[in-house]
């Protein structure tokens, strides 16, 4: 008799150009690149490309995509209304970007067309109109009206812009963009899979990716770092009042934390047995984006709480190999840029459709059904009663 | 090294109380019940009340769930202008399902809510609304206005109510609910594991539905009956022309579909390897449904023509194992229901809804993230070009 395998853990289901964990060596490689060479380097729209086509964007072909991104950034007219309602409802962020983005096949050129063409052209519209629809729904929140997206600015610039009615600073686009591509993609995860299970029935772009946004949004995804956040904004507070240093205060937490078996918030991941490289190049960025600031205390308080945290885990679990995982700097950088916590599953998905898209590509070239078994465990030759005599 | 498994082919990835598939046996377990047992004498309500529940639903309890999901027809009033748009835009009906039942969301009670509870709400919205949102597409896209959902009828009726704008008979009722018992749950099937993935991450029914729809839209998915009917009708059609017998040209049409290598529609299953289950049940319920009906010449042409199919591909590609599959009486019940070819795939959903909301609470109870590998084959360590040296 076969057996279950949990969670498919181990199963190799496709092949991928897109990018490889190293969960062991602690190496992330995306489209070729160690992630720290290409993550600080990069603008999002050329990690795209490179995503898609195997290779860096010419300069030519990088301003022909930047300014076909730019150019799709406008919502169905009927998408707004629905984002206005949502926002009276007070629903999930992730719930109003999968409302949206199942839209867009409003605005298809071709809406039965669905030659790989036509799906790379969906995947142009989606990837563009990914942040128009978090910062719509984000002004409606706010009882504001949405801003309209800015053709002369590229993808990250324009996202900062619609979300706070004023132009960013470079530093701010910079740390941004360096976050879009550190996370936007990582081997078969969940969210990936999902798209890649929809389309392996020769089903289109957009409704992979419509069910993409709907793994994301669960928190087994990762999609939660804001509590890693809180976490340090305690600690520090912790500190102000005891008169303590961080470090302490911080080790006291890690203490009382681990003897009552709770989890520490961005540490420890599925695949990475050591420190996540992740974490490595948004801490870099997190860095460069908070010197000379006024708040740049905070990063220097996170970087203790992270030291601490990690010599408390390795002395307390040392088995576990508990390491800093994604969320902890993910946090950082993007309150850093001035984001709220309910914004952060929204940007991880404005960044991740980049790999959602380059996979339902590869699995569009593959063309392989992907239908695995379930095991039975009900009854059998059950004897039907009429509802009358039940 | 590991190897790829294509497809998942063979690899078990859940238990289920909800359906086995015996592809050697040619046979089909709902609910404990044989697929020939169950569908023609349950109502679509007590079916699902069996997938979820494990069991017949007693009259109360039958009752109930009849009455609540007759109280959830009603769609979101921003749901409407959407498929209006759709419509004019001549969307495919299940991408105008997908937009449509997305929006769902926007009629929860308590949207942040994800207990299973909040989840089995979801649940009976999605498959109270879905024959709103076919039906209303369905007369938009003829120019004419939705009609309203009738809560005093049973869920089949008032779908072919809301279809036709006239009451159906109590025939093609039972001949609709027969169908939609029959394909209601069929295993491991591509959109039950896309809703099953995405919910693994702890995400919610409404997005992990969602995803099932995009799933359920590709062709591998069988969801096109379609053509199997249209090929019984061009047979009808040479043998007006010919004054052949139906028998002799349904036997032409074979002999020169496989000598050219084609594939004859409705016939062969990845999974059966005799015929498949529930053409038996469908073409009784066809049977039953032609039964003095002015075209009923059409039913006995269908059989006339399955039986020379199957000969045929018996004596030319005896080592194929080619039985007639669901999709050949699924396209004769829905025809004899009055569904025109378009609405074939929407209704499949409108059954198949009711699996995917049993999965999705038994992955909700399972609450382990699905997560499998993929195989980096591309390069490594590249080195950073600046745009400008590119």
């Amino acid at each position: 008799m076969s057996e279950i395998v949990p969670g498919l853990e181990g199963i190799f289901v496709a092949k991928t150009r897109t990018s490889r964990v190293d969960g062991e060596a602690g190496e992330l490689t995306i489209g070729g690149f160690p992630v720290e060479r290409l993550a600080p380097a990069a603008s999002f729209e050329e990690v795209v490309f490179l995503l898609w086509e195997g290779r860096l964007p010419t300069a030519s072909e990088y301003r022909t995509l930047r300014n076909d991104l730019a150019a799709r950034r406008a919502l169905p007219a009927e998408t707004l209304p629905l984002l206005r309602r949502a926002a009276q409802r007070s629903l999930h962020p992730m719930d109003a970007l999968r409302i949206g983005a199942a839209t867009l096949s409003l605005s298809d050129e071709d809406p039965l067309a669905n030659s790989r063409g036509a799906n790379t052209e969906r995947a142009r519209t989606l990837i563009a109109a990914f942040p128009t629809l978090v910062a719509a729904y984000a002004q409606l929140c706010a009882g504001k009206n949405p801003v309209e997206p800015d053709p002369m600015l590229g993808h990250a610039a324009n996202y900062l812009q619609m979300l706070n009615g004023a132009p960013a600073t470079a530093e701010t686009v910079r740390a941004l963009e360096t976050y879009l591509n550190t996370v936007v993609d990582h081997g078969m995860n969940a969210s990936t899979f999902a798209s890649r299970v929809i389309v392996s029935t020769r089903s289109d772009m957009t409704s992979a990716v419509v069910g993409s946004i709907g793994a994301l949004k669960g928190p087994l995804h990762g999609g939660a770092p804001g509590p890693a956040l809180d976490m340090v904004f305690e600690i520090q507070k912790r500190a102000q009042i005891s008169g303590q240093p961080i470090a302490e205060e911080a080790r006291r937490w890690a203490e009382k934390a681990i003897t009552a078996g709770e989890r520490i918030m961005g540490f420890g991941h599925r695949v990475y047995k050591v420190r996540d490289p992740r974490a490595e190049v948004l801490g870099a960025a997190a860095a460069r984006l908070f010197a000379d600031r006024e708040d740049a205390a905070l990063y220097r308080d996170a970087r203790t709480v992270e030291t601490e945290l990690r010599s408390t885990l390795a002395r307390l679990k040392p088995t576990h190999r508990l390491e800093t995982n994604v969320e902890f700097y993910t946090a950082l950088v993007l309150h850093g840029i001035g984001l709220p916590a309910n914004l952060f599953s929204p940007t991880f998905a404005i960044s991740r459709v980049g790999g959602w898209t380059a996979h339902v590509l590869e699995q569009i070239d593959d063309d392989r059904l992907i239908r695995p078994r379930a095991m039975y465990v009900g009854e059998f030759d059950r004897p039907w009663t009429p509802i009358e005599e039940r």
